[in-house]
């Protein structure tokens, strides 16, 4: 086989390829309509899944995405509008008022094309009647406060919102919806992708009431009397508007785990997929996933090596020190200590989308002697760890996987290789 | 296949089966010798390994054990001495002299059995010369204290022991030593179970003066000039006075797991046996364990249901809370918790002494609507965990699994059933 360095990084770049917009849209494409296409779209991605679109559609077509600041991308006949995440801005609030308007009055024999990615739901934000901007952004802000889980969030966000929740589809009937998704959502709940605007919500205004009262988070006047008034329940599964509204999962967490379990598998490598939405301390997970490399190497269980050890979706850092550092390098850091060395183990950890915590830095490979080479550097690999400093680490140490923004995100990905 | 609580308890069973002295010891009896018999060893199992032994064993027999306090059982021959755990005292001290003079001046046709299980470390404690009993007993304090891993506190131990690191069986040269360890200890390191007295020690007298470096341990003077003066080194892996000894592990965690995983085969659910040393927060390791048991369901991912996610291996929890916890429960808590009540998956967790945490409770077991009930106990998950509480949650649920002492350890066992 090649060396482990260059193995993990092909697995890794194939995950990416299959998240990219380029590779998954033109899949997709939805028949032509007799009459109007109208693209709409919010998320990370989407500015660049509209591109492809456009290259790729035989007729005329209009559109508008709303993505985030420094996520545009030059586009003939589809309007891109850059706003905030993960704080709704004005800009955001305007791009979803005007996508609203552009679905209006269509017919039957219309076509809307939703192209949606993760991050919509802070990017399309439109204020529930009666509810200012700035309340529901107030709502929002201590929603990101209060531990919520992120579905719960989505929940009471539907439920301020004159977009979110299956509105937007509402708003095109009798027009056909289909909507294509990149999901970065654990368990691939294609609702939860954005807020769902074109799909069916089964999420309440009394669910939405109580999530709020479980975390305690206060509201201004105005967000209380509206979810007391429940003026105007979101679409649910069975809806007549929502009849001719169809929902695609083109990319997400499994598939690029997918795709990179295919390329080991064409190198002779047994992959071993664990989880597309394994959460948890990094670095715990990362001591579990030592574990696990051990009783292969150990007993050939849970499967027998040369194995790589496959896994997505997102941890979490408890930030304690004052270093630089993200999720996938933590993990990995952790897994070098708790491997002590072990011969045979190569691992690689890194966001999808480039960035892992603050810095331009996708995530870092390690190798049997990162523990040896660090103390070589003068660098203690538990002090590293215990400062959040895993970025420091390994740049130190030129193992650092750099990307650049790949305008898409699946999440993180892991893979340690054991041969 | 029968109902999941049954069948994971007879999974759970199994593992402790397994690692009984009534199972394992009789399978490993030495050939006789010419010469007279002694049985010596410490350890919290080792006082049922004696009588097994003695029952099982034709011809003579004499010897002395060191066990816990409340862990002797009656025996014939053999000499049961109870000894304070996890900091020594004199009882143990006592029983380490007379266990070093029993093995004096045998033949080579004599043979030793040395019947070692965890926590033997602390139990069999005899300084080195110079160093006094209470200089020793406050180095183990500060040890046990400063975060250093067993590994490492025991290269201290042995180094300033008359005992530990194979001195023992050096004492009884030239007689035969077979030594029968029932193993506590991620990885099955030998050498570490009771610190290994009839064990090669590959550790020096200069890696143990860095340990206590490293972590800042504090010595009294007497300790600091023994181990600067390093008179007379633990017997390495080769030394001719540990020729004729030999080490087996009759039971360990991985022998434990195993056998459960032969008791899944035979009612039809495919075992997967994860690790036999996971480590990490148990809260997390619960997480972790979560993300894999739902992409079986999702993906038929690593494997296809049904199945039993098996593994073993010692969690840890940081209390933050006031309430009744353990490893096994607390990960079990955190693992219903994000299965969220998702149908098919149930598990049971528990130690394989009978005791997790410091309440005479094994474990415990979750199913699907472990959340739904504990609500309609008025019983918040998350406030459970948040407070370590688990042990309260599981009791007032009716889902405690209690076995009493079971007299052996191979530390932790958990099962997930994913059907």
């Amino acid at each position: 086989m090649t060396d482990p360095k260059t193995f993990l990084r092909a697995l890794f770049d194939s995950a990416v390829d299959a998240a990219l917009p380029e590779k998954s849209v033109p899949r997709f494409l939805p028949e032509k309509p007799k009459g109007r296409t109208i693209v709409i779209g919010t998320g990370k991605a989407s500015a660049a899944m509209a591109k492809v679109f456009e290259e790729q559609w035989q007729g005329p077509l209009e559109g508008l995405i709303v993505t985030r600041y420094g996520h545009a991308v030059p586009t003939k006949h589809i309007r891109i509008v850059e706003a905030a995440h993960p704080v709704p801005d004005a800009a955001g609030e305007k791009g979803a008022a005007e996508m609203l308007q552009l679905v209006q009055g269509l017919t039957k024999d219309d076509l809307v094309v939703a192209l949606m990615s993760g991050g919509g739901s802070a990017l399309l934000s439109l204020a529930a009647e009666g509810v200012s901007a700035e309340d529901k952004r107030a709502v929002n802000r201590a929603l990101l406060k209060s531990g919520a889980p992120i579905q719960e969030m989505n929940c009471v966000r539907k439920h301020l919102s004159r977009i979110k929740g299956g509105r937007l589809a509402a708003a095109a009937f009798p027009a056909r919806v289909e909507t294509l998704v990149i999901s970065d959502v654990p368990g691939d709940d294609v609702s939860a992708v954005a807020s769902g605007p074109t799909v069916p919500d089964p999420t309440t205004y009394a669910e939405a009431r109580n999530i709020l009262a479980k975390y305690n988070v206060t509201v201004p006047d105005s967000v209380r009397r509206h979810l007391e008034a429940a003026p105007d329940e979101t679409p649910k599964p069975g809806d007549p508007r929502l009849a001719h509204a169809r929902t695609q999962l083109i990319a997400s967490p499994q598939t690029s785990l997918e795709a990179a379990a295919a390329v080991a598998r064409k190198h002779g490598i047994t992959p071993l997929i664990l989880g597309d939405a394994l959460e948890g301390e990094a670095r715990d997970v990362g001591f579990v996933m030592a574990g696990i490399a051990r009783q292969v190497q150990r007993f050939g269980q849970p499967v027998q090596r040369p194995c790589v050890l496959i896994s997505g979706g997102e941890t979490t850092v408890t930030v304690r020190g004052s270093g630089v550092g993200g999720r996938n390098v933590e993990f990995l850091l952790a897994l070098a200590i708790k491997l002590a060395g072990a011969e045979g183990i190569h691992a690689l950890a890194a966001d999808t989308d480039g960035v892992d915590g603050a810095v331009d830095v996708a995530g870092a490979m390690i190798t049997p002697d990162t523990l040896a080479r660090a103390r070589a550097h003068g660098i203690d690999p538990w002090e590293s760890l215990a400062n959040n400093d895993a970025h420091t680490f390994f740049k130190a140490l030129g193992n650092q996987v750099v990307t650049g923004p790949t305008l898409t995100n699946v999440n993180d990905f892991r893979a340690v290789l054991v041969v």
